[in-house]
């Protein structure tokens, strides 16, 4: 049986439609490390209420997901840069009442092109304009990457993000090439998705392949990069490692990359 | 490790001072049961602010402890009639967004005079005048307990309390004598308090022994009135049929008795 006690400290995560992979990652870590904490998904009835609650029984992390990753901004105390550079929010913290919001996503993105040594001289094609767009996007222009371009076919969203940081738009790849190309569409999370954001033509003219997509993290566009002989960023590493930022941010411990692997493996399971 | 899942019901505890019991209680019973809910106890920030959490989180129950049992009363959308009869409320159950507050302390103190046969007939001393004592003479007066006294030194508390209920007041045991003797001050809780709430020669003359300190649950006062002869109630039974009344309206299940006597064994371990 779960022994649990009153010392645990609580970290939640706020969503429409929670999915257990969060409360099954962070709870396999506080396990793993001895931790006496204890992690819960929630689907909020009111979100200023349940950031009060947040306030009011002392929970000590918070996980934000759509749709409150706007909203929530009026509701904390203050905006970490990782947060401010995009409006959004996918992850507060709670010290001695004081609520910290930043945006882990944004944080991972940057960390993931340093980590694959991805130089900020490449051109970049990003396809995609939603709130996931927008955390690449701000990731790779403040990484210096100055060449790029926001293909979208809406063009209001489209354009918007493209002025935001100072990159092109496009409406569609067509002939477009760069060096880098990210897929920040939800091409690739249907099993039987045969679309790719990018064509063949275009992968094969490209350096880097990566894909935002983490469930499945093998999609289409990832095996047809791989197979093509080009390094690959997955969804899977985004979602991991914007998950041990959050660790991190909730404990102050920052796990082993083998712990962190096991972590992600069940929570997936 | 604690299986977790986002879907989860959780309840909660606010006190300022937590215990470990009601954790343990609760969530032995959960497993026991097969049920997928979880328990944890707070130490709230804020009042309000938790009371919003329960409602913004969709907690389904939250006991309340000291010193929040008045406070809460203008936080919810509706009082029992067992809160209502003592302006008190140690639990509330969230069904769909209303909250509606309990008292299981009165509805545990009246099940116990009636699963023990007290008749109401019987005259009653009833030691204190906290909040506790508060439960327990609105329980004996809507029982039908009327030949009653409140013994307390707090001349304000003492008599205000009698008037509440129609009681008499008196400052000191002295020479009174009763057929039902109720010890609702602290005494006893300490191990090495030698004082009683009343004098060998009124638990002579008793006919029945009530203590309401749960923690030893084996008093001097108990130790005195066994070793009289005279039927006794413990504070163990009020605090597990309490919780047992707080686990029912949580989740609409009753335990059967030996499932609570476990229980309540392993909360006190």
């Amino acid at each position: 049986m779960p022994i649990l006690n009153k010392d645990m400290t609580l970290c939640i995560s706020l969503s429409a439609r929670p999915s257990n992979i969060g409360t099954r990652f962070h709870n396999y870590l506080y396990e793993e490390l001895g931790l006496n904490y204890i992690y819960k998904a929630f689907a909020p009835v009111d979100l200023a209420d349940a950031i009060a609650g947040v306030r009011g029984l002392g929970i000590r992390g918070c996980a934000v997901s759509m749709p409150y990753k706007e909203d929530v901004i009026a509701l904390v105390d203050e905006m970490d840069a990782s947060a401010q550079a995009i409006d959004s929010v996918n992850t507060i913290v709670n010290d001695n009442g004081r609520l910290r919001a930043y945006n882990t996503d944004y944080t991972a993105v940057r960390r993931l092109l340093a980590q694959h040594d991805i130089s900020p001289e490449l051109s970049v094609l990003v396809r995609g304009s939603g709130g996931m767009a927008k955390a690449v996007t701000a990731a790779l222009r403040d990484a210096g990457f100055r060449n790029g371009t926001i293909v979208a076919r809406n063009e209001v969203t489209g354009q918007a993000l493209a002025a935001l940081y100072g990159y092109a738009w496009a409406p569609r790849v067509g002939a477009l090439t760069a060096d880098l190309l990210v897929n920040v569409t939800p091409r690739g999370m249907a099993p039987d998705e045969a679309r790719l954001s990018f064509r063949t033509e275009t992968i094969a003219a490209a350096l880097v392949v990566f894909d935002v997509v983490a469930s499945p993290s093998e999609t289409q566009l990832i095996r047809v990069a791989r197979a093509a002989g080009k390094p690959v960023i997955t969804g899977a590493e985004v979602v991991a490692l914007q998950a041990e930022e959050q660790f991190v941010l909730y404990t102050g411990i920052r796990p082993t990359p083998d712990q962190i692997q096991r972590a992600a493996a069940f929570s997936r399971d």
